[in-house]
């Protein structure tokens, strides 16, 4: 230790003693949380926000008229809700519509038929009147790449893996199971088929089918993509086993129409003692079209804006900057988040840590963390903080779509997704299900809470 | 040490021994709890059975032909799933009707009338016609001890002390707010009052009266008591404080039968190698008469009688015996439990302990425990088996009414609660919204394996 040069050891010993600092928490933290969690569920906004959002303005897909409404809404509120500065991020945004019509039967035996409930996946293009053909059910790209061509040319294939329920998290069946909405179009149509028939992403049986972002690959023919209900695909797996040869007649009006103008969302509170340095929180603004996008992801939204004002209400006056962004176009583009982080990364700001809530509005369970263990080291000490909300458990995984393009732009120390209890989101994930009943109100307000006390410290201690 | 007597040395190396076993977890351990939670969510029967006695059977309060009905389907269930053996404790009920006219009205300036939302709470007698009077709105006993005879005397007493929201257990809101409900109607009767309305025990603000049971005082007179919906007390308040003059009319047809013939059912797995060591688990059959007894309780029934159906599926002999046991009379006597731990002692039974799902079919979190803290410390081994599964946390505290009996009866070494997360539980719980949609399949069947997976160590290790 004598050894040391005198500017090593002075060096040596700032360094210690802020390591000391931004690991300590104290009773004034405690009680801070406290505070934050006593104004969320005694005084909170949030509930009556979300009514606001699904029921009034509704459902609010990209470049819908919805959608725009939603901005000056969203802007609004945070301009009531005192925030030092409210203002847009204009972006580009697909305008893809569905349509009036849309039905899906299976022809049968003596052209018997059966109507099953679907909905047009998002981005498909419509079928141009019926669209009648026979069906080729396969579980993996891997099995309809085997099939002869005879077996695919001409046909519909029928995506038909089911969700993996073994699985704890069904996020991570979710996942697992996504390539075929995703992806499937290009695949038949690589195989000359006439469309895609695709088993909602759901561990729910029964008749609401779950709608979703699809793509096409511009080397490949777009053929038209539906998404069924799990109970419709069960049907016709069964039928087909009896009569391979039966055919399923699709019709479909959906189109994608010239971009639109749109925006984020973007609410601020001015760092007292360090404001070049950023916090983000947030969640997306736009939702499918179907049902009103309440936990997918009105939820975000309104937690988003009230985790600032939660802290302002407390009187906590935050020492680095702390924006509220209510993302446009998570759903079919993700415009909104790559829009944010250019402008991140163009004006050179400095962005600590992003909070994206975007896995519905339920119990809080704590936070999942895209960072580097020594960051995850220095948040498990708040971990006792947020144990008496269950708000503590701190695992490595995704932070959020929306605040992913921060990552590359702009390089902040950790991004973190809001992290609750998920069992109850892929019932009613992208369907005319997803509204505002489903979310409970002390749920919500939870998790709001957690995600205000995670910026509280996030803003005192850095990262 | 060399000083300890031989016969000492040996006790003491064949404690420490058997200490070290009993902490003891290893990774057959880890692979049995896995295929257990395969097993439930795979394979799950629980389910299936809670849709049979929530919609098929339905409400089954004590006394009531559901409440027979659900016994036999009880025991033809567990004799069907393969149980040792399966049998009926007799046991005597109470029988409370509802009877087929309930309803109150506020009779404001004018007589202009307003309906309100409200139900007898369960055990109240009725009105015998109609019942006008004065209100007197009162947020405690001490509130009300502290009026005037004349402020009283001849009106109904309203107690309007809400839920505390700050508290993050709902069910600590829910034991503050109870002597309302409990004790209202003695409270009232005491100082002259003719009659108790009480504010519902829940955080919701909607339509729903919430009952449950009541008592009286043999000393005092009986007087009716209503639960009215959150909307009808606020109402009811904002109309006092205008006119303070105003009355209230209920009608009633309430009443209490003979007591009835009834059963707990039992069904047992033989242990292999201690068959005279009893592990408990179980719900309560009867539900209230208002919704469908979903969450309360038949998530706790079918998640006991699967508990015990998932280990035999898994391959699993338990060492120890285990029953499952569905319990009669927990809302409104609490008879089945008291006549379980009174055979229990009868027949000198040794019981190492009983575990009880009656807080909803939520998510797991863990247990809840009445112990010492030996015994919770060597539970506590056992977290890391039970944490990929979120169904590690292991708190002090309330074990269940059904298996309460028995602490007194045969000591057992634990009483264990099931731990779910339970903020949406008192929005139904007691009303007529407590059907079967609101259970979630994931949660159910989660909660039913992490009540196996602690039946499998408990069987295994012993306390």
């Amino acid at each position: 230790m004598a050894s040391l040069a005198p500017a090593h050891a002075q060096r040596a010993a700032k360094a210690a003693k802020a390591a000391a600092t931004a690991s300590r928490v104290d009773l004034t933290d405690s009680l801070a949380l406290r505070k934050i969690f006593d104004e969320a569920l005694l005084r909170g906004q949030s509930y009556e926000n979300l009514r606001y959002l699904t029921g009034t303005i509704g459902a609010r897909l990209s470049g819908s008229p919805q959608a725009q409404q939603a901005v000056e809404w969203g802007k609004l509120t945070m301009e009531k809700a005192g925030f030092d500065r409210v203002y847009l991020q204009e972006v580009m945004v697909p305008h893809w519509v569905r349509g009036s019509k849309e039905r899906g039967e299976i022809v049968g035996n003596k052209g018997k038929e059966i109507k099953v409930a679907l909905c047009a996946l998002g981005g498909s293009v419509g079928t141009n009147g019926k669209l009648k053909a026979g069906v080729v059910e396969v579980r993996s790209f891997d099995e309809l790449r085997k099939l002869p061509e005879a077996a695919v040319k001409g046909k519909f294939v029928f995506f038909n893996r089911p969700f993996d329920d073994a699985l704890i998290e069904p996020g991570t069946a979710y996942g697992r199971a996504g390539d075929q909405r995703r992806s499937g179009a290009i695949e038949a149509a690589k195989r000359g088929a006439v469309g895609a028939l695709v088993r909602s992403l759901t561990s729910a049986r029964d008749d609401n089918p779950h709608t979703g972002n699809m793509s096409y690959d511009p080397a490949v023919t777009k053929v038209p993509a539906a998404a069924l209900s799990t109970l419709a695909a069960d049907q016709l797996s069964l039928l087909l086993k009896a009569n391979p040869g039966l055919e399923f007649e699709l019709q479909m009006e959906c189109q994608t129409l010239p971009d639109e103008k749109s925006y984020n969302v973007v609410g601020e509170i001015k760092g007292s003692k360090y404001p070049e340095q950023i916090i983000t929180v947030g969640g997306h603004l736009d939702s499918w079209d179907l049902g009103q996008g309440a936990h997918d992801d009105g939820t975000g939204v309104v937690q988003s804006m009230e985790a600032v004002r939660l802290l302002r209400a407390t009187g906590f006056r935050p020492e680095r900057t702390v924006r509220a962004v209510l993302f446009m176009n998570e759903e079919n583009g993700n415009r909104g988040g790559i829009e944010y982080a250019r402008l991140a990364a163009l004006n050179k700001e400095t962005h600590i840590a992003a909070i994206e809530s975007d896995g519905g509005g339920f119990t809080p369970r704590g936070f999942n963390v895209e960072s580097e263990p020594a960051i995850m080291a220095k948040m498990a000490v708040w971990g006792p903080l947020l144990q008496p909300y269950h708000a503590n458990s701190l695992t490595a995984g995704h932070g959020g779509t929306d605040i992913g393009p921060l990552k590359e732009a702009v390089k902040p120390k950790a991004l973190i997704g809001y992290d609750g209890d998920s069992q109850r989101y892929f019932d009613i994930h992208h369907t005319a299900a997803d509204t505002f009943d489903k979310v409970n109100k002390r749920e919500l307000e939870l998790g709001g809470a957690s995600m205000a006390s995670l910026i509280y410290l996030l803003s005192k201690y850095g990262l």
